[in-house]
């Protein structure tokens, strides 16, 4: 008997001392759901050259539950969506083979590697074949088109090659080339994506010998708008990173982070100064970030990004809370990262096919009146107003909630007021010729008039959403909104003052 | 004997699965504690209603121990202070309606609801019952007159209006409105507090008819000043937040991080950075942050914030190290939160009672000179001084201490010049008549006087006292101290070329 | 037997509610390894005059095993690199003793202190006893000469006086004094380290009398470069931090943050808002800090700091992926910190030795030119940079590796761009009389030159090099590189239109 007691002491403390075992999702050095004849031959080489890689895969869930059981599984804690899986995913793990060989067709990043017809880039179209209706939502989302919403609309195109224009001096003045892709790369299509083009092939030698593959330009690249070789928009590892995917991670603000980061989009800033930042950072380590459905209270006890923006929510007995979205904008009301003012969310995902009264495709104009053919209509906003305050409702009295909306709506309209006297004060620095409107991103005065709405006024109304004092206030808040208005005038004064 | 190992080993896996099970407070579905019949009334809809704050409260320490036990606790360990606890509330758990229910005379916030007198707001004054020195302490700090010292103080009523006011532009000059309540309280007074109203009463429809509720103006709001309807000052859920009040979350440093953060009040910014911040980051999680009294060494390795400023602190074997106290300004000898130069803490929370020599409530006057007789002493600065090292001295011998507070010194007197520098610039723009003194926060030179000492000089200040190197250099430290210098006469030098 | 299951899950929840047990490193009330008689009467008093440094030692592998038994380990796993150990200090614990006791002789810090002879600051020196390779590597790093390498070059010292020097009004023109001692250790020095002096010794009165202590200058510090008092460079506790001095803590980012921060160095900052960042800080709570080797995959699934710059990692089948190195500028084969532009490695740690075209001690001219006589050869570059992709393939497929080092290598080209053509302009203003360059870095256009290269180009080159899209777009990235010349543009015409 002893020696039980002993031998169990032993399995406990073992247990004890791996690390990750006490993980949502379990950490393991082998797939428990039997493996294709295709991925076991990509995991003999690929293990010991992509270790890393490979027991990232190990310890997903796709490692470990395979989609014909998978899709068995009770409505509301499913995880696939599609009403059928193909008959040779049903009964494998999907592995490396699964994945990267679906669709080749329509894929230019297909290649021969080792007797088989393989695809480098992943798409959401190939995710979609269990995942249809996350894929759908997602294709409708301004997400999908960021790349696009970018390069089709003529004004953030020059706010781009604005920025990322290389500089130099010609007879003391300053001139702007045009950006190279790899700067436009590395900072705006970061987060917007890329659009990953098979420039031919080429040839790698490697331990086995000379191998050939697609060279990929624009690439590696995990923007959210991502145009891939298969001509689908987006990249889900965007969000579930390679190569576990899990739901555990996408539900973490960290990931939401990477790009809703100040100056310009301080989502990311102000919830980690909110009230819910300040119960996430302090007790997450209890919560349960992997069960579907989430249930608040029981699983969180405050809300992260994802909470709100887009999971499943019900109740511990079942009731749906919140429906799983993948279009992002499909919950919110309002936009209010300005462009340049707060707007009702876009009814498309293309927001570049939008033309307001100047003719631009923005969804107000530089004098704030709303395109509103192409924004969602007034009950549209009120219905989801109502299934946001449902969320909140989860933990906060309804005068809590509504106090804070009504507040939120003040805020918004404030701020936008602010961004209306900087753009009278532009408005008079080009009429006094004082600086060129032709393009209005370029020079110091212009620059400022852009921080106030994409900084300062964007800092207000996130800093008003989620309750984070210091981006409402003096970190890119009221303060600045208010010091920019004094310094634009005193460089109209300054300017004027010189004769120019 | 196969059997039992075999459950052993399954209970060990269940409990290593359970998330939260390894949390220094349980998360429960049910109160350990006996209810009283009106906290299963409240339960009994608002379990249904409000999920997710009901479970926060089920883990809570309030739903497991009933305050006639928590009362008998070694006097050490004690988290309640009052000597005798109302015999109503000694046998059940501390649930909705014994803390909903107190004092209802006093609560403008009062209503009638499903049979019972339930008060909106629960409040410092209701939280006294059971935490009566807790309430005691805080009622002294600056922290409880928060919003007072904004409000009866006109040089911070100015810069609270001229921050806050909406802009707009009339015969091409800027004009600055009345700020409104929803700027405000989106601003400085979300961390400051508002003053909570009872409008009327509403009647709101819900799933079970319709029901009256109060209006709440400036609600919610969990600033540290807040007036609540009982006539009381402060909010406890400030740092205890709802509906869990875990002192495990007191005293973890993001709870002080939604205030505290920079550009004005960097103690986050340069705690994350510190040595002590770089070691909590990185093993925390093995601390146990629910004891007490909570003991150096054993229970931490690093201080946070609640460790200096306001925790019980003992040795292992029970010698106090330091007091608990809740009003925050008891420990520090130095008010390094320069308004506008660094000085001995003031004597009194109230400080819009100060009267400096110009005729000001501030603590110096804007030549730096001191408001003494508002301020501690130098008997009690050296006192309290020997009370902090007492701190450090649990894992710094006295020469590492002694060492560094004479460095922070000395930095705090070096800061305090460079604030003059720039105030005698200003003082100069004023006398030339290129900046109108009769508000000193609206013009762009009188800003970068306020970002002098309100950022760069606190940053210097908080970063020493810390020490986080950055803060103390290149972010808002001596770099922007400088730099800001060479813009004001830059800035001087323009205004002056124009004519002006 | 029911009585085995009670205790055996007993046993289980006792280990559950243990904080700490989870840990790698076990904490520990009492040491496992045998203690010297010094160290014992050290432990006698030090155990209640610092119980949480006595603690926090007490839970380090060096209180666990004695180097008798950690040098026989296999190499791969072994932590001590001396190839022998002093017999006094192979059967004991590393303890207070063993470590303060060290090289007596070259310790001006040494003192007589109850019947001992201790040294107060133990130095890389003495770590050199067992961690001898360690020591090796480090002296020859530039952090060993950051205290140094500011001292010895001109240009830095002017710098750092420049933003160190207290400021004050004289005939109402700013003047810098020389800084002070204090300012300096609490900003620059504070990471670079200063040189610990024994001032003398000096009498403190205790609770067992009267004892005399050396008194040290510029201490405490635990910079990089700090000269020690037994002339020896460094200090191991800047990433080891006492008195554990955890591999587990060195290899968290949050070690090297404290340091490289923004705005200057911002590879934290980065590193957060990276794919990278986001993982660690969604999962890293099941990850092993503690192995050695550390084995991507097993151990990790996303790299820090630690495992690009300096760790030793292999294979799980122990295979070495990339050696140890404490040399960290040993590993990249470009050194991104611009001065003023991005340049191959330096040869030397002494970075104070090169001599670039204009007599300069720096890696490249004003103008951009290499001293490439000090600077690592592009054979050399070649090498690293294939040893670095190693690292990467680790968990990535060449092609996506090749993209990344392609995209990089042009944007620290472009980033070289935007300096350029900041120097230009700022040229252009000397030779105007606009600005005095006597010194370069007192007026405000020439900070904002510092700014192009310290903070936006460094932002540039860190974000691409991590790829995190705030600092190479919005945060200090392309946008300000962009906005800055703008307005050093605007500042050169106001400037001029004054007729200056």
């Amino acid at each position: 008997m002893n020696r039980i007691a002993l031998t169990l002491s032993a399995v406990v403390l073992f247990l004890l001392c791996i690390p990750g075992v006490y993980a949502e999702e379990k950490d393991k050095a082998s797939s428990s759901a039997p493996l294709s004849e295709g991925t076991k031959a990509c995991l003999d080489c690929h293990k010991d050259l992509h270790p890393g890689l490979v027991r990232d895969w190990l310890a997903s869930r796709h490692a470990q539950v395979v989609p014909g059981v998978a899709i068995k599984k009770a409505e509301m804690e499913r995880r696939i969506s599609a009403k059928s899986i193909p008959e040779a995913l049903q009964s494998v793990a999907v592995g490396c083979y699964e994945c990267h060989t679906l669709n080749p067709a329509a894929h230019k990043d297909n290649f021969e590697h080792a007797g088989y017809k393989i695809n480098v880039v992943v798409s959401p179209n190939d995710c979609r074949t269990c995942h249809s209706i996350e894929a759908e939502q997602y294709s409708e989302s301004t997400k999908a088109y960021a790349l696009a919403n970018l390069d089709n609309n003529p004004v953030f195109k020059t706010l781009v090659e604005t920025i990322d224009g290389s500089k130099g001096l010609k007879n003391k003045k300053l001139v702007t080339s045009k950006p190279s892709d790899t700067t436009k790369n590395d900072t705006c299509y970061a987060c917007h994506g890329t659009e990953v083009v098979v420039k031919g092939f080429k040839t790698v030698s490697t331990d086995v010998g000379d191998m050939q593959f697609p060279e990929l330009l624009n690439w590696p690249n995990q923007g959210v708008g991502r145009i891939n070789p298969d001509g689908s928009f987006g990249a889900c590892t965007s969000c579930h990173p390679r190569h576990r995917f899990a739901i555990s991670v996408a539900r973490k603000p960290y990931t939401c982070s990477q790009c809703h980061v100040e100056p310009d989009v301080p989502a990311w800033n102000v919830y980690r100064e909110s009230k819910h930042g300040n119960i996430f950072f302090s007790v997450e380590r209890e919560w349960a970030f992997e069960n579907v459905p989430w249930v608040p209270g029981r699983d969180f006890t405050a809300p992260t990004c994802a909470t709100c923006h887009n999971s499943l929510l019900s109740t511990a007995d079942g009731t749906t809370i919140a429906e799983r979205n993948h279009n992002f904008g499909s919950r919110p009301w309002a936009r209010i990262f300005g462009l340049i003012y707060a707007h009702p969310q876009p009814k498309s995902g293309k927001t570049y096919l939008i033309k307001n009264k100047d003719g631009l495709p923005l969804p107000t104009t530089f004098a704030g009146e709303l395109a509103s053919d192409y924004l969602i209509d007034k009950e549209e906003q009120i219905k989801r107003l109502g299934r946001m305050k449902r969320i909140c409702q989860s933990c906060h009295a309804s005068g809590f909630t509504d106090g804070h909306f009504t507040k939120f709506a003040a805020s918004i309209e404030e701020a936008d007021q602010m961004v209306k006297a900087a753009t009278l004060l532009l408005q008079s620095a080009w009429d006094a010729g004082l600086a060129d409107k032709s393009n209005p991103f370029d020079e110091a005065i212009e620059q400022k008039w852009v921080k106030q709405w994409l900084f300062y006024a964007n800092s207000v109304r996130f800093g008003s959403a989620m309750m984070g004092p210091g981006y409402t206030t003096f970190e890119h808040g009221w303060w600045d909104l208010t010091n920019n208005l004094a310094e634009m005038t005193d460089l109209i004064k300054l300017e004027k003052g010189k004769g120019k």
